[in-house]
This record gives structure tokens, sequence and C-alpha cells, in this order.
């Protein structure tokens, strides 16, 4: 299998690393072909070329298999007047290969309850997966600025809420059946677009699946007081932005989350959740559980290999439950990067 | 002084009724008088004259001291597609005044942290304000709806940013000298000037204020992980409608949050940050602190009563010390909305 890896910036290469070692450690021990090949992206490209989604690393993403990204974006590249910025690189790249669908999974830890800032007995049993709408709404919409202000279009298209509530559904069914459709349709006529689409195609395509709506200020309320209410979540670009993150202060650490990003094509995009941590890059302490279950997720969506996929997802866990933490997770026990994947490979 | 009352929907009279009775009690005592006019607004207002804002309704709050809400909204006027909504009265309220600031204090209670999802240890100390902008912003850009899809427009004015942002350093003087400006300024456009705009207010009109820079997805996870290092948080609409019930949650319950909502002109206009909760409407369970603390900004902020204002804040401390406990606080010991109300009178 083609695989690209897309290092990017901070601690992008450091992450990216610990995944790649153990993706050959899995090609290693169940005879697998890999075939890895780095490109770049984000920062690491404009430095390189001015581009920070330079032609070459997206006609590699579209021939591949599957591409495994680390982050984007750090100071050096951050004047958010710049012409050329990172985040570029990344917006193009979901939209250039179609990713209309990017599911991040939370499922809080035994072993990590102790970094979350939630109360622990909200967190038992707590099993969800945000499919965040990845390549519309105000992301992508019309920009203008001129001396007296400046806008932004939040659009979307029937068949663009069509097709991420239909993958929402089709996750659910694998799961407990039931969505949680998230907008603001009291003020928002996207969001009054979303509901009446979300609703239609529940009803008419998943009569088996529960689909309940609600409005984002209340989600983000919910999310912490509630979280085992919520099985699959879908909700719009902006909103996912936004819940995702919060939802991950469930898991204890960012650096604990994995995400894939998917489209109708060939190739998934696959990327921990955190960003590019300028603070800590370059010190070999990035937590690369993120990346680890990222390329997890990879062998599972992509590749097909559920087994080699659970396979890591245990092998996270066990690490974990041995108390190997990274500073992210535990400031007494901070283990190294390259400690904590060589828990994960052995 | 004038002060027009908006009970609105579902628990909205009964909050609202328990505010007036201790803005009536605090007239008695201080020898103030008070003048207290009923007006409609909301689900009330469509029911009996089929407007959600009555022209009444603005006129009478326009030429008030002060005014006070409940809450908007319920099931019955839920349909997202119906010409006219609850919500839309509410909205064309803030806009009609010109109530471009939001204030959302949360100052966790020590009594209530039980009720809190977060862990008691990281909200000790907690006491911020959210500085929400609150008539610009995708809430009141052009909307359109076809057949092939929606969109709303977000647009922010160079003069919108300045006033809101130069009256959150201005209240920040007042508290720790700190205000955090919280934008997506990798992606939006309107962030980017928002961020520019900032910048520029803090630096030359409150040099002796600290600003720093927020992404929304980081802030919605900082407020959970260091809640205390915020003082005046300053943001758009949107983002500001989703992170105050996000914070919310650091208070235990919604039911405990007012806010104060300011312009340049005469009345500001004062409501608890929840909703209009119409799963208990009309039982008396609803917690009336919200109102009642939203009654006391309204003396602060509208009338220049500050140790009436206090005086409230500290019966409703007294109240919740002495384990007062509505529903929403405590399923064992809930007290009625009239005995919390008594409570914080006595
Ligand atoms: C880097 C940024 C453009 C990106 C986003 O907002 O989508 C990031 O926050 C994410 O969630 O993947
Ligand atoms: C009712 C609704 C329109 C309103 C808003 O989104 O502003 C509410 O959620 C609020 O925060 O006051």
């Amino acid at each position: 299998a083609d695989i690209v890896v897309l290092p990017g910036d901070g601690i992008g290469p450091e992450v990216t690393a610990a995944a790649v070692a153990v993706l050959r450690a899995v090609a290693r021990v169940h005879g697998h072909r890999f075939d890895l090949h780095e490109h770049a992206i984000g920062g690491a490209a404009i430095d390189a070329s001015g581009e920070p989604l330079p032609a070459a690393t997206l006609a590699a993403c579209r021939a591949a298999d599957a591409v495994l990204l680390g982050a984007v974006g750090g100071p050096k590249w951050s004047d958010p007047n710049a012409k050329v910025r990172p985040e570029q690189g990344l917006l193009a790249l979901r939209k250039g290969l179609g990713l209309y669908a990017n599911l991040r999974p939370v499922q809080p830890h035994a072993a990590t309850l102790g970094a979350a800032p939630i109360k622990p007995h909200l967190l038992a049993g707590v099993d969800l997966v945000v499919v965040r709408e990845l390549t519309g709404g105000i992301y992508f919409g019309d920009k203008t600025r001129d001396g007296d202000g400046a806008s932004d279009l939040c659009a979307y298209s029937v068949a663009e809420i069509e097709r991420v509530v239909r993958r929402a559904c089709a996750l659910a069914r694998t799961r407990r059946r039931h969505v949680t459709s998230v907008d603001k349709a009291n003020v928002l006529e996207t969001s009054r677009l979303w509901r009446d689409v979300a609703t239609r195609v529940a009803r008419e395509e998943f009569p088996d699946v529960t689909l309940e709506h609600q409005l984002v200020d209340s989600m983000a309320m919910h999310l912490l007081a509630k979280p085992r209410a919520f099985d699959v979540v879908v909700t719009e670009n902006m909103f996912g932005d936004i819940l995702t993150d919060e939802a991950s202060m469930l898991a204890g650490s960012m650096g604990l989350l994995p995400s894939a990003s998917l489209g109708d094509g060939r190739a998934g995009l696959y990327e921990p959740i955190h960003g590019s941590a300028p603070d800590i890059a370059g010190r070999g302490i990035a937590n690369p559980v993120g990346a680890i279950l990222s390329a997890a997720l990879l062998l599972r969506h992509s590749l097909g290999l559920d087994e080699e996929g659970a396979r890591i997802e245990r092998a996270v866990s066990d690490a974990l439950d041995a108390g190997v933490f990274t500073a992210d997770l535990s400031p007494y026990r901070a283990a190294t990067t390259a400690e904590m994947t060589a828990a994960v490979i052995d």
C-alpha cells in the first residue's frame, strides 16, 4: 500500500515519525508492505517552495491509498495578514481530496481520566464520534476585506449536507444507532437547511437510526454535563472545529486524539487533532498517541486492516495502563515521545 | 426609575417574577421607587399580536432606564421554517436598542462546585467575564435559501469591533487588566480584521491592559483546562454564544448566570443566560438566581446603585451557602423557585 506522510510543522515531524515507526512494526509482524513517501506541506513547504501545498504533494496524495499528516502552522508563519499561510495548505488538501467527513472519536481511557478537567464519574463509558463537515461552510465561502470591514460567507448546498449526514448515520449503524445533529437553527438559514436535510435523510434512508437535534450553544454545555448521552454527533465545519477541541478535554489531553478525514475517493487523510505546538517542538516530549491512533484509523478505514488497527489501539491502551505518560498527561512521570512509542511497539 | 419587564416564554415569567420580588424588596429597604411595566416579547407576543417584538414593546424599552427579560422560545413556536419565531423578537430588541456588548460574568460559587462537571480544584478563584459582541456577525448578515442550498453572511465593520473591544478593555481596567480576544484568524477574514483592530485599540488606547489572542478552538479547550487564566474575554457574536454556554458549566448550572447587554444609549437589557426551559416551565422549580443576579447587574449598570447590586449578590451567596439549592443544583435538596427567592430576600 502507498502511504504519503506529511510531517508538516512544529511537533508534526516528531509525532509522524512515531506513527511511522508503529506502522513499520505492524508491517514487520503482519507481513505487509507499506510504501511510505514523505512530502512537504504547511510552513515547511512555504519555506521550501513558497507554497503551502505544492502541486507535487497534492498529486502524491491523490495517487496514494492514504495520507498521514502531522500538523501545520507556527509563529514563524503566523502573521494573519501574510499572503500565504500554512493552514491554507491543510484546507486546500482537504478540499482537493474531497474529504468532506472528518471523524473524531473520543473515548476517554481509564488510565488518563486524572488528566481530564472533567469529573471522572461523568466520563466512565463515554464513547462518542464527532463527524465534522470538512469542505464547506464558512471555511470555504467568499471572503472580502476593505478599509471599512470584512466578511466571510457561510454556505451549504443540500448535497453537501446529505453526504455528511449519510456518513454519520451509516457510522451510527455500526455503533449505538444514535445521531445528534448540531446546528443553530434558531438563528442561521444554513442551520435551518441543515436540520431539514438531516431530518429527511435520517427518516428516509436510516429509519433504524434515532436522530436528535441540538443547538450548538446547548451542545457546548451538554457535551460536558452528560457526555455519555452521545454516540455519533454530526455538525458543520466551524461548529465541529470548536466542539471537537472542547470534547478533547473529555479524554484528558488533545495529544491523545486521532482523526480520519474521508471522502468518496480513494485516499483518506489521518491526523492527530492537536496542532503543531511550537512551544514544545524539537524537544522530543510531544505525545505521539494521537498520531499513532491516527495510523490505526488509517489501517482500518483506508487499508481494510481492522485487526492490525485494533492491535495498535490495544497496544496504546496497554502502554497507558502501564503508566507510560507523556508530559501533557502527567508532569511527574514524563515519558519522552520515543519512550511512549517504544512502549506501544513493545 | 422606569424598568420594563419582559417575562417572555417558558420559565421566563417565573424567574422574572422572582427578580421583580427582589427588586421590590430592595426598593422597600433602600427607599427607592422602581416603576415596573410588563410588556410582551417572543412566543407570548406572537400569540397575542402575531409579532415577536410588538412596536409598543420596543418603544417602551427605548423609553425605559432598563429592561429585565426572562427568556424566549419553546416547542410551540419552534418550527425552524416558520415565518415568525420568538428568537427574532430578542434579536430585534438587541439590535433595536443598539446593545452591542453582552457581558456574561462567570464566578463559580464555592457552594455549587459540586454541581459543576469540572474538577473543583480548577475552579477555585475563577472570575471571568465574557464580553460577547451582540449586534453583528453571522446573526445579522444577509441570509439566502433556495432549492439547492442556503447561506449566512458574517460581516463586521471596523467600528463595530472597535466599540466592543473598547468596552472590554475599559472593563478590564476595573479588574485584573487582562483581555483575551478570541477569533479564528487562521481561517476567517472577519477574524483577521478583528485581531488587527483589537491589537490597535488595546495598544493605542489601553497601554495598561494586556491583550492576548486565542483561536476559538483552543479557547474551547483552555476555558476548561485553565479557567483561572482568564479575566476579560472578548469575542464576536457566534463564538460568544457557544463559549458562554460552555463557560456556564464552570459555575455548575446555567441557571445561576446573569447577563447585561449594553450599548451607548440609555437602556440596558438584563437577562439570565439560560433559555426558556419548556420542559420544566410552569412547575415552580426553575432556578431564579440567574434572573435575580441580572437584576443586580441592572441596579449597578443602568441605575448606578452599586451598593444595592452588591447586596443582592451577597444575599444570593448567603442563600447558596445556607444550602438552598434548586433542582438544577441538587436533586436531593430541591428548593422551589419561591423558596429560593424567599431565601434571597431574607
Ligand atoms: C489549522 C486549522 C485550519 C484547523 C481547522 O480549523 O480546521 C485545525 O484547527 C483543525 O481542527 O484541524
Ligand atoms: C435565543 C438565541 C437567539 C440566543 C442567542 O443565540 O443569542 C441565546 O442562545 C442567547 O445566548 O442569548
